[in-house]
């Protein structure tokens, strides 16, 4: 029967998450917390009356962490087209959280294993003014940060390096060799600045063991070269601290070429 | 003595303040509240150690209602000079006020009395996003607003008018006759808009009155010009609803010529 045939045809979709990570314990699903991952499968539930769906995602977000654009993709067996299914899911999302675009995919795209690219945003805002309205979105330094010469040690994090020293609980990876495409700190505005970095993958905290590293720079405690000596110590005790994670934004996951 | 005469010289004191309001009910001091006042007064009396600190502000903003540049007077015998206490009463101020400068003025000068315009911005996220990085700043319409209709409405506001077609609980003040010297909408980015006003004052509510009188228009549900005839009316049946508090800032005060 040709309904029966629709009903049984698995699409694969892709959907793009914005969210505010404040008030969400991560990504991943944890019974008795509130995740971004459960929230957002519920919702897909409601609208698809799929029996399960599990999402697959680009990385999993730590608790607190944002995300601009997260991509994640899922096997459904609705029919709903899909500007009518990101209107239905955004209806049954909390305000923390939205759908952005939804697009039918190859079957064997896979929002994890695919991704060539991420880039990562850790927002810093620093001076006398603690900018009430960047509280829950960037972290405050009442010391204004020297950017040039944080930019100056993000220069060497780029090209194909062994990233240990940036890595929380190491050994936990096969290898913890990565490619840094752009690593950049620039001043927005006035009490404002961006770390970005944009690798092939990253490593468990490394993105907030980098900004750590940087922040000791531009507080002039360490020089920009010091970065180098890091990535050559393979240790994780020669860079700096692991940053809390409101500054900390996903912005945009990269497929293919 | 020196001493004496130094510790009894009062001074006024003149704070911009900014504030996220959301965890705030409002600006003025209700026991079993938390609320802007009372947080600022006792994070001054705690560096100053006035015996008394009663905080003139330009305008009480409302529960949920932000500020980036509030402005509040009130009288001090610190002898501390004005960067000291900058510092002093921000670290004891929470995450969601902060003080952004503070200056010595006139005896006289008084924030409510002395204040010649003020201007507020209404923030409206627009369209099929709903965007989680807006919701606790801005009011989310799904529809997409007619942003040159709006701006046409607003323009019937500007000059000398009465008001009180736009203000609640009427009647309220001895005149609620006020003049308009900026009244314009604007999109900033896509998604995203901004009504922005500013007069010689305002009524009670005046500001969410013309937000949802303009948002009608914005739906094409209303002309522009009903903001003429309703500006004639002189009757708060005919505007639109008041909107709610999170997409509303106060964003300046003036004094002076």
């Amino acid at each position: 029967m040709a309904s029966s045939a629709r009903s049984n045809a698995l699409r694969n979709l892709r959907f793009v998450l914005r969210y505010d990570g404040t008030e969400f314990q991560g990504w991943q699903t944890q019974p008795g917390y509130r995740t971004v991952q459960e929230t957002f499968e519920a919702a897909v539930r409601g609208v698809t009356c799929d029996a399960v769906v599990r999402a697959n995602t680009s990385g999993r977000t730590d608790a607190g962490v944002h995300a601009l654009a997260q991509v994640v993709n899922l096997y459904s067996r609705t029919y709903l087209d899909c500007r009518t299914l990101v209107k239905a899911v955004n209806a049954r999302l909390p305000e923390d959280v939205s759908v952005l675009s939804i697009d039918d995919v190859p079957q064997s795209f896979c929002a994890s294993k695919d991704a060539t690219s991420k880039r990562y945003r850790y927002v810093i805002n620093d001076g006398l003014l603690r900018d009430p309205f960047l509280r829950r979105y960037a972290l405050h330094s009442w010391k204004i940060l020297d950017v040039p010469a944080m930019d100056a040690g993000a220069k060497f994090l780029l090209g194909r390096h062994d990233f240990r020293s940036f890595e929380t609980e190491y050994p936990n990876r096969l290898s913890s060799i990565r490619t840094m495409f752009h690593a950049a700190v620039e001043r927005v505005e006035p009490g404002r600045l961006h770390i970005e970095v944009e690798a092939d993958g990253f490593l468990y905290n490394m993105v907030r063991g980098i900004a750590g590293t940087l922040i000791k720079i531009g507080r002039r405690e360490w020089p920009p070269e010091s970065v180098a000596r890091i990535l050559a110590a393979l240790d994780r005790r020669e860079a700096g601290m692991n940053v809390p994670p409101e500054g900390l934004f996903l912005v945009q996951v990269h497929y293919g070429l």
